[in-house]
């Protein structure tokens, strides 16, 4: 997979993509991430990315010139499956679209600043608008950094053990149960018996009885959903 | 305020608080952020800070020793409005918490790896779990960057023009209207004629006429919760 992000801030984004499993999965080759600073594309000797909202108003909006000009030269090079753009009021990600995405070959990602990118972009260019949450951040590239972290563990041989992945929260429908390691005994508090037991279908049975409580009480919606 | 960040790879988080919004607002001293490396907590020679599950299973779990060590030689040097836990199934982030967050004095955030930590942390020491959204990260160092940026852009003086926030998506339980900026015409596409009428009240108009058409299109139970 290839994933193409243009940003104003790229130094913003080295910390994320180069540790944890993304850097990793970038150095065995099995994701490619190409961070291109905007400002590159930019008007005039002081590379001029955005402006004034038409309609007066506080905070700058990015301009269609320069984020056009990126986004062609990127086009130049390979085609996207999708040129998605981070905001507050795009679809907001879930692990079905995170499972969905990590199928894809060639990802663009548009990180907004400020008020965001002139809307005549998100109308015409943008294929996908994508929130990470109903929250507003200070621009796009955590949001961005979010996202292909979701995705990019997906791929097939980025994460140590195969398995893991298909017990985390939301795969099966439900969030993971509790999880206990050494000692067994902390302070006063100690590990359930059962996951002792060596019982390996009585902790399965725990688990899932867990996982399921868990989920009524916190994401009542998930089990509704069915 | 006062964020303390505990993590098992700092390195990450170094772009993300040095750049951007939560960065500027380091450098004035507005928020400050410390982030702290679990393994110095760790037991042992390879500073051990995570073991195998208890009830067996794919992925590590971080143990309740070296993270309880870490925690209260926080605790000895300042105390915690909230303990707050990274985690998908925690509560989700949204706008009226990112508020009520910025308010407080003191914030330690724990970012979990792999499966997660020992429950018993969770139980008996976390005051406070937040999800960014239902979806699973690799880490939750991800998760407390948004976090942070999402409640520092709302501490006074971190933004350059104050009024900004207040006209963003979510804060008056609406999201932002389409914003252009020049040129007026780029390719065949153009920007509304009233937003270049200089008609304040008809562009005040057109913009609320937009966000909520905007929001019943793509977030309708915000418009649902009033």
């Amino acid at each position: 997979m290839h994933i193409s992000i243009i940003t104003v801030i790229p130094d913003l984004l080295q910390g994320p993509l180069q540790h944890s499993i993304i850097g990793r999965a970038g150095k065995r080759g099995l994701l490619e991430i190409d961070v291109v600073d905007l400002r590159e594309y930019g008007i005039g000797k002081h590379r001029q990315v955005d402006d004034y909202a038409y309609g007066g108003g506080a905070g700058m909006v990015m301009m269609p010139g320069p984020l056009m000009a990126c986004i062609e030269s990127l086009q130049a090079i390979r085609s996207y499956d999708e040129i998605i753009y981070m905001a507050p009021d795009g679809r907001l990600l879930d692990q079905p679209m995170a499972n969905r995405l990590s199928l894809k070959g060639n990802l663009m990602i548009l990180c907004g600043h400020y008020k965001g990118i002139d809307e005549r972009i998100r109308q015409h260019v943008v294929t996908m608008e994508v929130s990470i949450g109903n929250y507003v951040l200070s621009g796009g590239e955590l949001a961005a950094a979010v996202l292909v972290d979701a995705v990019g563990r997906l791929l097939p041989g980025v994460m140590n053990d195969e398995t893991s992945a298909l017990f985390d929260s939301f795969q099966d429908g439900l969030v993971a149960p509790p999880v206990y390691t050494r000692p067994a005994r902390f302070r006063d508090w100690e590990v359930p018996s059962v996951l002792l037991s060596g019982n390996e279908s009585a902790i399965e049975a725990w688990r899932y009885e867990q996982a399921l409580a868990r989920t009524r009480q916190r994401r009542p919606t998930m089990l509704q959903d069915e």
